[in-house]
C-alpha cells in the first residue's frame, strides 16, 4: 500500500463545494475522476476538510492510497493535463501509510477578505465580501479581539454534527489578525480547528459589529448562549480561502 | 450641451472587446445600454480606445455628450446599480465640450502579466499568459531594451489601418519596465499611442526571444523589416491590461 499527500488550490466559483455531492460538481469528485482515468481504478481522495460552494483553496491538502507505487512527476502532469484550469495539483509527496490529511490535521489557516471600496473592484467580485455598509475600522479590531483563545464556538457553527454525542464544540482561535490589502482588509484566522463555517459566522458578527448594528460588548454574550442564532449572519463563501493545512 | 467623463474597470473575460461589434456583447455596449435605460434616449460613449476580446482594464477612460446636466452621484449609483458586477465605473466627472477621450489622449499604460511557475496558479488563468517554456529572465530584459523609444512599430501592428494612407505607424514607447511579482513578471508599457495589438506582439516576440527560439539582436531587422509576419506570435489577450490613460 502506497500513500500520497496532494497539495491542492482551486478557485471554487463553479463547483458546489469540496466534497462529492448527489447534485453538483464537487472539487474532490473532479481530482478522483482524473485520478481514475490515469490509474484505471476507483480512488478515494481524502481532504482536510470541506469548503462549501464558492468558496476557495490556495493550500488545501488531501491523500489517496494505492496498491502500487506512481512516478509522482508524471502523476503530476497527468492530473493538471485532465482537470479543468480552475482546479490545480501544486505538489504530489509519498506519504506515511498513518497520514490522513483530516486526521492528522493539528491547524488551519484561513483569510477572509473584506472589500471595502466604494465602488466595487470588478477583479474582486468573486474573490471577497464587497460590504457596502460604512465599516469602521477600530470597531472591527474592537471585535476581533474577543475570539482569540479556547471557547466553546457553538453560537459561531452551523448544525453538522450538533446533535452527535461525541461532538465537541471546544476550539483554540491561535490568531485572528486584520491586515490591510489594496481596497480592504485581510482577516487571517489559524487555529486548531474549526466548526462547520465557523469563519463565516464570526466575519458575519464583526461586520455588524463594524458597522454599527451591535456592540462588540455583546460578543462574550453571544458565546455564552451557545445558540446560533445569537450570533451575526453569516459571510458570503467568495471572499473565504483555505491557506494552510498544518501537520506535525 | 454637457460633456462627461467617465473612469472604467472591467473583467474582459466574458466579452467580445471594448467597442461595439455586430455579434458579441461589449463593454461600449452594456455602459450605451445603461445610460439609455437611466437617460430614456441613445448616448454614444466613446472610449480612449479599443480593447480585444479578453484583454481587461483598471483605468479605461470614456466620455459621452448629453444636453442637460447630470446629478453624477446619483448616475454612479444607478449606472452601477444597472450594470453586470465585471464592469464598473469608478468615477464620472464633468469635461470641457472639446474633451475627446480617443483624440485627447496623449499617454496610454498597459501592463502584461507573465505566469512563470511550472503549475499554473488557479486565480491566474484569466488574468495572465502561463508561459509553458522556459524563460530566461536575462533574455527577457535584453530584448525589452530594444523597444522603448521612437520608431515605425509596422512589423508589431496587425493590419486595421495598414492600407490607409494618413495612417503613421511611428510610435514613441517611453518605458517597457519588467517588475517581479508573485508567480512571475508584469511588463510595463508606457506610451504616447500603440498600434493595434502593438503590446501583444512585442509580448510574443520577447517570450521568444526569452524562451531562446530567436536571438535579441534580430529585433532591430525585425523593425527595419516593416513586416508584421517577421516579429513572434501575438500574447493571449488575458494577460493584458489597460491600466491608465493621460491627458493634458
Amino acid at each position: 500500500m502506497y500513500n500520497y499527500k496532494l497539495m491542492i488550490s482551486y478557485d471554487g466559483t463553479h463547483y458546489s463545494g469540496w466534497q462529492v455531492q448527489p447534485n453538483g460538481i464537487s472539487i474532490q469528485g473532479k481530482i478522483q475522476e482524473a485520478l481514475q482515468k490515469i490509474l484505471k481504478h476507483e480512488v478515494l481522495v481524502i481532504g482536510s476538510g470541506r469548503t462549501d460552494a464558492g468558496v476557495h483553496a490556495l493550500g488545501q491538502v488531501a491523500h489517496f492510497k494505492v496498491a502500487e507505487p506512481l512516478d509522482l512527476y508524471r502523476l503530476l502532469a497527468s492530473l493538471n493535463g485532465i482537470l479543468p484550469r480552475d482546479i490545480r495539483i501544486k505538489r504530489i509527496e509519498p506519504a506515511a501509510l498513518e497520514f490522513h490529511a483530516q486526521h492528522s490535521a493539528i491547524g488551519k489557516t484561513y483569510h477572509y477578505h473584506l472589500h471595502l471600496d466604494y465602488v466595487q473592484d470588478p477583479f474582486q467580485r468573486l474573490y471577497s465580501w464587497h460590504v457596502r455598509a460604512k465599516v469602521d475600522l477600530n470597531l472591527l479590531h474592537e471585535a476581533s479581539a474577543f475570539f482569540p483563545g479556547t471557547h466553546d464556538f457553538t453560537s459561531f457553527a452551523n448544525e453538522a454534527h450538533l446533535g452527535c454525542a461525541a461532538y465537541d464544540p471546544v476550539r483554540k482561535l491561535k490568531r485572528l489578525d486584520i491586515v490591510p490589502e489594496d481596497g480592504g482588509v485581510c482577516l487571517q484566522f489559524e487555529g486548531e480547528g474549526f466548526l462547520y463555517k465557523m469563519v463565516r459566522n464570526i466575519v458575519g458578527t464583526m461586520i455588524e459589529v463594524a458597522s454599527g448594528k451591535r456592540k462588540a460588548a455583546c460578543i462574550p454574550e453571544i458565546f455564552a448562549a451557545k445558540d446560533r442564532g445569537q450570533a451575526g449572519q453569516s459571510a458570503p463563501p467568495q471572499g473565504l480561502f483555505l491557506m494552510r493545512v498544518d501537520y506535525p
